[in-house]
Formats: C-alpha cells, structure tokens, sequence
C-alpha cells in the first residue's frame, strides 16, 4: 500500500515537502525568512518594483483527475502564475503554496506536486519560501501566490494599447483548449498523453523570459497573457486601454496540429483560436515601427510570433475577412459560475 | 430572492467586490498596479524587509457555516493573516484574496466578506490589491496572501530563545477553543452569538501593534502567535532555538470567562490554555531584565501579559507545580489529517 497523507500526518507531511524543496530546489540568500516559519521574508532588491499574483486550481474544474501527473499538475499549476508575471515583464523570485488535501492521497503524489512546482520555478533562480496546508473533505484545490520583481517603472500593462498599434500574438492559442476537448471526447485518457495539444494542455509553457526581454526595451505599449483566451484577454487590453481592435481572418495563427484536430472534432479552428483556453502566449501592442524589433526578439527565444490585427479608436473586436467584411466578435471567456 | 453569485456571474461578481473596496477600503500611493490586472505591483519601501504569508480557511473545517456572519468570518480570516505578520514585528500592506465559492452564495454574503477584511485592514492603511475567484462544488475556500513590511534586520523570528530567558504570553489563550466547544455542545447556537468566548472565536482579536512595537525594541530572542496552541507554538520556539522550558502552572493566566465555561463543561481550563486554539495572542521571550519593557509596553496597548515560564538549555516542556513537581506536556497540536 502507498503511503498515505493520513499516515505521517500534517507535520510529517510538511517535513516530507521540505525535503524535496531542500534537495532539489533553489536557496536565495535574499530570504531572510524562509519555509518553516509562519511567514516568509525577504530583502527586495533596490531599484525593482514587487509584482504578486495568485490562481487557484480547483481539481475536476481546472484539472482532470486522473488524465494528468501530479508532476505535471504541478508544473502546469506554477506555469499559469509564472505566465502573469512574465506578462508584466517581471521575473519570479519567490512562490508560496497553499493546498488543500485529503488524507487518501499518496505522499508519493505531493512530493511530485512539488517536484513540479520546483522544476518550473528552478529555471528562474526562484523558491518556494512558504505556504500553507489543510485538509478538505471536497475538491483538492492548489493555490499559488508568486512574487516576482521587475526595474522600478518597467512593469507592462494592459492599458497602454493606442489606436493604430499593431497586435502580435505568440505561439497557437487555441491548441490548449482542443488538447482538453481530445480528452473529455475520449474513451481511454492514458492512449493520449502524448499528443502534442494534449501535452499542450497537461503541460503548457509560459513565455515569461520573452515577457521580460519585451518589457526590457520598453517599446510595447500593452501585454498580456492569453489565459482567458485570445479574445477575452485581447479584450481586457481594449477596455483598460479604451480603445478597440480589428483581427485580420487571414492572419491568425493556426498549427497543423489544431487544423488536424478541429477537422477531427468537426469544429472550426478559429473558434479555438478566440475562444477561453489554457495556453499562455502573449498579446502585445506597440506602434508598427517597433513590430520589427518583437519578431526577432521572439526569434532569439525560439518562439513563433505573429502580427494579427491593429488597434482602433472606436470600441468593440472585429474579424476582418480577406473580401473586407467585418463581424463583431463577442468574448465568450469562461464564467466560473454561469 | 437574495441574489445569487449565479444571478450576475464572476466578472459581475467581481466588479461588485472591486466598488465595495473603492469605497470603503484605503489607497496605496506605493500601489503602481492594483486590484483587476493579473498582477499586482508595488514598490518596497527602502530599508524594508518584505514579510509575505499565506492562510487558508476552509468551511466546517475552520469556521462553521451558519455560525458566522459573512462580515466576523472576513475579520476572522485576515486577523489570522494579520497576526503572523505582527508576530514578526511587521505591519500589513497589501492583502490578495482567493475565494473558492458556490455560485448559490447570494452576492451579499461576498460584499460582506471583503467588509470584514477591509475593517481589519484599514487600520493599518493596509489594502486588498489582487486575489483570484473560481468556482467550486465543494466546501467554500478563503485563502489569504498577506504582504507586509518590517525594518531591515528587525524582523522577529522564533529561533532566537536562549536557556534563562522568560516567557511572556498576552491575553487568555484557550477561550478560542472553549468558545468553539460550547458552540459545538449548543442545541441553539444563535442564542450564543453574544457569549464572550464564543466571539472570541468568531472574533479574535490580533496583537500585531503590540508586536511591532516589540519589534522595534529589539529587546525579544523570540516571539510566535499562539495560532497552533500555547503548547504548540512554545514548541516551535524551543525546536528551532533548540533550548526546553519550564511553565509555572500557578502562574498560567485564566480568565473568569474560560474558568465559568471550564466548569460547565467539565474540563479543566488548564488543557484549553494549553492546547490547540483560535486565539492569536503572542508568545514573547527574552531576557528577564528587559521583561518589565514588555510589561509596560503591553499596558500601553492595552492587552493583558503574563510571565509563565523559563527557557531551560535542555529539550522538553515541562509543567512545574507549586509544590515542585514536574510534568513533561507533549504537544497535542491540530493535525489536519489525523
């Protein structure tokens, strides 16, 4: 029998976590205070602004039980804060872990949990310095605050985006969604874990180096990530920054593998593309001049980037057709309780 | 019809909790971006140390459902918050909040909630500058990341304790846990509400004014909140300052409160101030010619403190009595899984 939670108890289990941190994380010499205490602290560097995010996973609404490893829900837990941290431009420094557990789950799982957080936060130099754990009767739920830090004035926002920026997008937002649609259609979840959009839900990258090399030349005027989907969270831009937004049809990005699967699932790939899924590109704006300057920044880190749309003065998204019609997109992000 | 989470949905919601924050909580001019981005950020005050912790509260686990006002169980949960930070010698900054919910939950209760971690924030000028709200089919979740800020090299730890050292404790531990169990023995718990233990756990005060005022006089080895019990937080100190102590049992300070409801339960008041409860006094040691300082200081802010015991050079905790016999206590700590 698997060693259970319930079998070493809360302070046995707290010890075990440490371990795992202390072997295989990383230490920083700015924590004064590190995991252990009831509170963590730390000497932010002079000259940087502290950025803070938290999101919660709350199991069989943000994850499958049982369709994915605890390795890789933890790598997929951290990826989604590391994600809104880098859409600032900032880089993570320090994560703290608040979960909610049942005495049933093997121990086994937690370690790999944090095996995941730690193999995603590693990369950046950051650390686990705190958090906090109890027990549920319901849902499992993972809830992770990162503190990240950018250089004092260098934060990105979404509110900066002026009529006539061009919008450029990373990677194929959209496959994230497909991935788990493949799953939910499927009768056996094990046969398709290594399909490239299933992958690409189960384990999503972040674009956070590229965040901050863009933020670092201070040349977009908005960034975000598309965690609420592309239009969704193109939206958001459009209603801090007051402004509105064509997308070209003929423009936006679809892989051959989210082509294949739309096809597979009897659905239109643009859908996907718009709609609420759990990929973590980037949407920037900035003026057409500088649009240059992100295509090879993207080229240097190896991610595919692509300009789809420009900035308007009036309000409201519209898809702009190849024959010059135009269609008002209405965002469809996911509501967690309609 | 109360209405309902499901009636306007998360950003329905959320606007919601955004104009209760604006209109009744405090700015921050340190805040460059606040409440409705992804992320948050801040700039440090120079010649500060950064302290972050994280508490979760989970329905019939940490509170009772129906027990509790929506506006006590906000305070109850940033008091809790509050009070690690204090126990540092810190004061609170910034909070984020991450609410698991059910969409039947009338909106009300939620505007409530954020009441009751504004009125515990405001005296700190302290603000609410993100969190994260999903759904859940669950028990309801409040998990609290709580900022804070101490002077460079002034922040309180629990290792620091020394063989010879007195122990101070504030206030009445135990009647959290009393007032809980008469709660949980009630037929008719509303007629309880006013009972004092009984809002000494629905209501706990923190000590955090005094334990920044301790702070700054760099006079304490150590100090803890009693969150996981006297017993239990004492232990901490002793594990990581690696010293014993002796606790003077005519010395344990009970109040007439916790005496009269002692009784009617039939136990004896000493196993509350003892074990595990919801009050968040402080635990203070240091050497005994700087005691009176913390005396006098405690007068100042009003809150009754008591010296219990010594710092004793080898492990264990014992119970000294007044004739001379000694008892080991053995923690019995809250264990979220046994």
């Amino acid at each position: 029998m698997a060693e259970k939670i319930s079998d070493i108890g809360e302070f046995g289990l707290i010890a075990r976590i440490d371990a795992v941190i202390q072997r295989e994380g990383v230490g920083s010499d700015q924590v004064t205070v590190g995991i252990g205490d009831d509170t963590a602290s730390f000497t932010p560097r002079a000259g940087y602004e502290v950025l803070v995010t938290c999101d919660a996973m709350v199991e069989n609404r943000h994850f499958l039980s049982g369709s994915i490893s605890p390795f890789d829900l933890g790598r997929r837990a951290m990826v989604q804060n590391i994600s809104d941290i880098g859409a600032m431009g900032g880089r993570p420094v320090y994560a703290l872990v608040s979960l909610g557990l049942r005495g049933e789950i093997p121990v086994s799982e937690i370690e790999d949990l944090y095996r995941g957080f730690i193999s995603e936060l590693n990369p950046f130099d950051a650390c686990i310095v705190g958090g906090n754990i109890t027990g549920t009767t319901g849902p499992l739920f993972i809830d992770i605050t990162l503190i990240g830090e950018v250089e004092q004035g260098r934060a990105m926002r979404r509110s900066g985006a002026t009529a006539g920026d061009v919008i450029l997008v990373t990677g194929y937002p959209g496959q994230s969604c497909a991935g788990l649609q493949l799953l939910l259609n499927a009768s056996d979840r094990t046969s398709l874990q290594d399909h490239p959009l299933v992958k690409g839900y189960n384990t999503p990258s972040h674009r956070a180096q590229l965040g901050a090399a863009i933020g670092k030349t201070a040349r977009a005027t908005a960034m975000i990530d598309t965690s609420d989907g592309f239009l969704g969270d193109l939206g958001h831009i459009c209603e801090t920054s007051r402004v509105g937004a064509e997308v070209m049809d003929e423009k936006i990005p679809i892989s051959d593998d989210l082509l294949d699967v739309a096809g597979e699932l009897g659905k239109d790939p643009k859908e996907f593309f718009l709609g609420d899924s759990d990929d973590y590109e980037l949407i920037i704006t900035c003026r057409p001049e500088n649009a240059q300057l992100f295509r090879s920044l993207a080229a240097d880190h190896g991610v595919p980037i692509t300009e789809v749309g420009r900035i308007t003065p009036l309000p409201g998204i519209f898809l702009v057709r190849a024959d010059g019609t135009r269609e008002r997109l209405r965002s469809i992000s996911w509501d967690h309780f309609r």
